[in-house]
């Protein structure tokens, strides 16, 4: 079995190889950039994974994860122009650089090759893979305008807000590891299975990204803390303390979302200590992780074939808490 | 045979059926907004009039007359919030009535669902059609990309605006009739024959709209003339003007470009005649149309198959010179 490394360099290899250097560069050089800005390939990597641990080819797999990068890509592109995100891991935005009708036409145009290299796949698997990716797809639109529409609301439940994050983040790593294991020919079991790893592996995910932009150690993880309460997000730790403060703490909490000083987030952080949300978030981010675990153990493969995704899901989600 | 009265009723039967209320409404409203406006839905007709010339079953091509409409309203709101368009169909763009937001997204959507109805199509003929929409789609933008382009640029060639309108609106109407003629089991020789058809009676209909626009009846095409030349856009009158002018007339037509008066209108049309440009266009228009005829003669099936698509195509092309 293959390494994360070893399939790591494989993938930037046929990232590589695959030219978009195509007329008209007004379109193809946004798409370039963005495919340029680098990034962890996290959800490509995870397709080679699955493939490689149910004894798949990963030549094979190499085009799915090529799918699935440029699709993540295409929402990031659009989803940017959305939020009027200035920066994308450190790099000016698409939108900003190249202005937005580029942006938007070069996302489109990223979409659109998703499917071409989908469409390599073996016509046996193509029906199949293809209806799960636009299923997939229509999902990530659907959580994107939710999470859109929660910008306008003053509390949201965390059960919205689960089942936001779900679509929008973690349905698209869970297509990943069942596109991986439908090319190497797994069945059905098997492939609903790591298809329900990703599920929960993904929303522990996106829980620790909440953790950590709050209370993540800024060396480690690069940048300073409380970008998300400057921003009013929801996350688990503003949906759960919402939900569990009395009425004096919630309209102190509600007071100050009007307000952008540093200040705001000493604030927050000293009530989010008190209502003791990071406990909260750190187990339940933690139950989706065994919940996973869980589903892995139940596939029917030897237990060693499983480790280098067990690993990897691992250093994901213990970045620093 | 059916006839193209029948066989719209069909279509927009099937296009009620399905339904898109679906959550959020937020992503759902703009989508059937835009379906909602209507259109002449010539270009999922040509899907099912090529499956019925071939003696398809029009059951199996409704889908994928379903894709290309969705396909085509998808690049209606996307171009819609590229040109900043205030209007479609005589009623407000979707970014104009949800905000650019929704627009983007609903449309980002729309393109998921073209696949979403392609991916029910055969299992035999399903790698072909996803790989010929891809190809499609990918022209499409591109032509999409070149037409921003030509806004900004003083002078195009006719030959580089031909190129634009064969990728911005000849190869889907060009796609949808190879659709058909797929889904109907026609063979490789017959498939690229009305592929071709499509292409240049697509080129054809570009160059009407474009005459039309500035010599049109006003009372039968419902608008008044000269939208084209107050906005100064590159069509095969004016990138032919400017081809056969001398340097003063040339200079006299770049003076208007900054000017919105509607002395404009006046003046600009006053040059064309004077340059015969209208009854170069009206022959270029004819060629096309004769090719296309020519290509659609060649298709080895019995003529009266051909009658319905050569009528519906005439009927859209004389529409008023």
């Amino acid at each position: 079995m293959y390494t994360v490394e070893e399939l790591h360099r494989l993938f930037i290899e046929k990232l590589k190889k695959e030219s978009f250097v195509k007329e008209p560069k007004e379109l193809y050089e946004p798409f370039n950039y963005m495919l340029s800005l680098g990034g962890k390939r996290i959800r490509p990597l995870l397709t080679l994974i699955a493939c490689d641990m149910f004894g798949g080819k990963i030549e094979q797999a190499l085009s799915g994860a090529m799918a699935v990068e440029l699709f993540h890509n295409f929402t990031l592109i659009h989803d940017d122009i959305m939020d009027e995100a200035p920066l994308r891991r450190g790099s000016p935005t698409v939108h900003i650089k190249y202005s937005t009708n580029p942006a938007i036409l070069s996302g489109d145009a990223m979409l659109l090759y998703a499917y071409i290299f989908l469409s390599t796949l073996d016509t046996n698997i193509l029906k199949k893979c293809i209806t799960l990716f636009n299923k997939t797809g229509i999902e990530v639109c659907e959580g994107q305008q939710i999470d859109l529409n929660f910008e306008k609301l003053d509390e949201v439940t965390l059960a919205d807000y689960l089942h936001m994050i779900k679509l929008k983040t973690a349905v698209l790593p869970a297509f990943a590891l069942q596109l991986g294991a439908i090319i190497a020919g797994a069945n059905e079991e098997q492939t609903q299975q790591i298809y329900d790893f990703g599920i929960n592996i993904g929303l522990a995910f996106q829980l620790q990204d909440d953790i950590l932009d709050s209370f993540g150690d800024e060396k480690v993880f690069g940048k300073k803390n409380g970008g998300d309460i400057i921003k009013n997000k929801k996350t688990i730790l503003l949906t759960h303390a919402l939900e569990v403060a009395d009425d004096s703490i919630k309209q102190e909490l509600k007071k100050w979302v009007t307000n952008d000083s540093e200040e705001k987030i000493t604030v927050v952080k000293k009530i989010f200590s008190e209502l003791a949300v990071k406990d909260f978030a750190v187990n339940r981010m933690k139950s989706y992780h065994e919940i996973a675990t869980q589903y892995l153990l139940q596939i029917n493969i030897p237990d060693t074939h499983k480790q280098v995704l067990r690993n990897f899901a691992e250093k994901l989600l213990y970045r620093d808490i």
